[in-house]
């Protein structure tokens, strides 16, 4: 049973995921559905890369990431569907793939062919008369080739990373969860660049932020501290409580990694 | 494998829908469960039956869809299974279902057979005792007849529609998407009694919103406009905002179309 | 089909819950997923308990409940897979199961074995490290005992009961629910034991809070007054309204129930 998720900036109250899925159910009754998110901030294509980047590769090999934040639905960006580390994935070509493009091998198609979108095509919806029908044509083993011409330039968006200063790497706060974790562009790499882990101390907003240590559980009773979260970046935490809420922190936030 | 969609006033935060779905487990487990939206506002009947109305025709025929919004549960309130459109339907007979009985064939049961119901059927979750199992036993392939004896008098609410005044159209809002889209009870259909598209232009609150243009791409960088949403009724909206915010609009206010 | 349930203070916005079904569909292709919840309050173990409990016996037997509200993660606190009822569950050491070592036979063992695991465990993210491949393990078949030592001490957190003082009952609010009920700690067999339910009158935050009715439809039009809610609780209820904001309660206010 091959599985599609769903990762959309559409919420769960309005009729838009149902209708979506009712359209893959049509075209391909044996399918499992996955929601991955609907909370993508509205328009957020970033938020959206992040998403996915963070929850693909958990999935097995053939699995079908249906990624949806489609701010220019009825314009000209291109609808795509991608072939990259053994899975597929379909959406808008906005930035929403980046990730892919600049990982290993890809290959991607602009979808065209009239035979695997709805028979009407909306202005307004495409993650229903395009982008659905297209994965739910993929799960049934169409091949990519099929859907229309190849494309070699998707769009690609400037990706947050961290940088080296001197002795100090300098990057940013680029996600909030739901406990108040402070997710930042620095990568467990980048910090293998600067020395021993347990000698690095952190800043947020050009305040200490406190000291990297293994787990939530090892973070101070008072104030804050830093773990290597679980995608592999630095993240700013406050122990049983939030650091967006503590530090005063949020998106875009400054963040900067010294030794002490 | 056949399909349940659920639409509920119940969130997803409390153990209500997983109980529902565990009920549908027990009696049909080669069942597939699809979550419409579970965030209907509590007690508002009109929003499930527009979320129902929008999202249901795009499953497979034989597709079960369990609504549940349901301010009368414990009172006589009449529950129902009907068949309408190749699909079938259970819920509470409150008008939840009005869409259905304007439109085409449709056959209606009252559920009374105890067969079909949990054991013990409580006063405060129907949801639970008695619409899951139905839903449940009609995947499984009962007849409707089974379930107890015909309806043929189902409660119908007041459903909102355009009117014409002179050669105006006046509506309402009907419902704010996450967007912030001011979703219309004008229709397409009314729009095109009215003369072009490219010639119209809308108001709300009296105020003046811009025009009648073909995609969200095309609304104006500054202030709004309208599109033919995707369930096809006239939509005002906001490039890359809210039209909510902006125009001050909400659920109730008056719409009027008019030729430039 | 074997059936998973997710129930985490997770979210639906963030990645996390993808990834856990990720993990779990690599492992257990042929299993299904079952939300119940993922909006347990950050941190609440009770109130992961309480849903847990509300929602699992429904299920069916053999059914695998993967439950993780978990701010030890990454200390000692033990991971842990538990039979009980006929079901099996999956989660951490810190009295979120509870109410199952109350009720009737249990067995419970550690997770320790490797071969359960992800090849790499983080520091934070159990949930999709060690119990996600836990539970995908358990629906392929593997028996409890090789997933670890017994454990025979399991962390038992404080319930919420009701007392008898006299010829009343004293409780508190536990849960206040979508709709604004008030979820008492009284049970349905605690008010047997007074007399008489049509006999009998609540109060809350010391203040007369209404009679006891059968359903929500028999309340009165104006005040409150209590059910027994879906979950055999005595629940405080508004008609079409919030208790909790009428009567200005909330989790933790006490609870009296005497005769008229």
């Amino acid at each position: 049973m091959a599985i599609i998720t769903l990762t959309t900036d559409f919420g769960t109250r309005d009729p838009y995921v149902g209708a979506m899925k009712g359209v893959i159910l049509q075209i391909s009754p044996g399918i499992r559905l996955v929601d991955l998110t609907h909370e993508i901030s509205p328009h957020e294509i970033l938020e959206g890369a992040l998403a996915l980047e963070a929850a693909a590769p958990f999935f097995p090999p053939g699995t079908i990431h249906l990624a949806v934040v489609d701010p220019g639905v009825g314009s000209p960006r291109r609808p795509l569907a991608i072939a990259a580390g053994g899975q597929q994935f379909v959406g808008p070509d906005n930035g929403l793939f980046s990730f892919l493009f600049c990982a290993g091998d890809w290959s991607a198609v602009r979808l065209e062919a009239p035979a695997y979108r709805l028979p009407a095509v909306s202005q307004t919806f495409h993650g229903r008369d395009i982008f659905a029908p297209a994965a739910a044509h993929l799960a049934l083993g169409t091949p990519l080739e099929q859907f229309g011409p190849p494309v070699t330039d998707p769009v690609v968006i400037s990706w947050p990373a961290a940088r080296r200063e001197g002795d100090q790497l300098v990057g940013e706060v680029i996600y909030t969860d739901r406990f108040g974790n402070l997710v930042t562009s620095v990568r467990v790499s980048d910090l293998e660049t600067l020395g021993p882990a347990s000698s690095l101390t952190v800043e947020v907003e050009e305040k200490e932020a406190g000291k990297l240590v293994g787990c939530y559980a090892d973070l101070p009773p008072v104030g804050a501290g830093a773990v290597i979260g679980s995608s592999g970046r630095l993240e700013i935490s406050v122990r049983e409580g939030s650091a967006v809420a503590v530090l005063g922190a949020r998106r875009g936030s400054p963040v900067r990694v010294r030794k002490q």
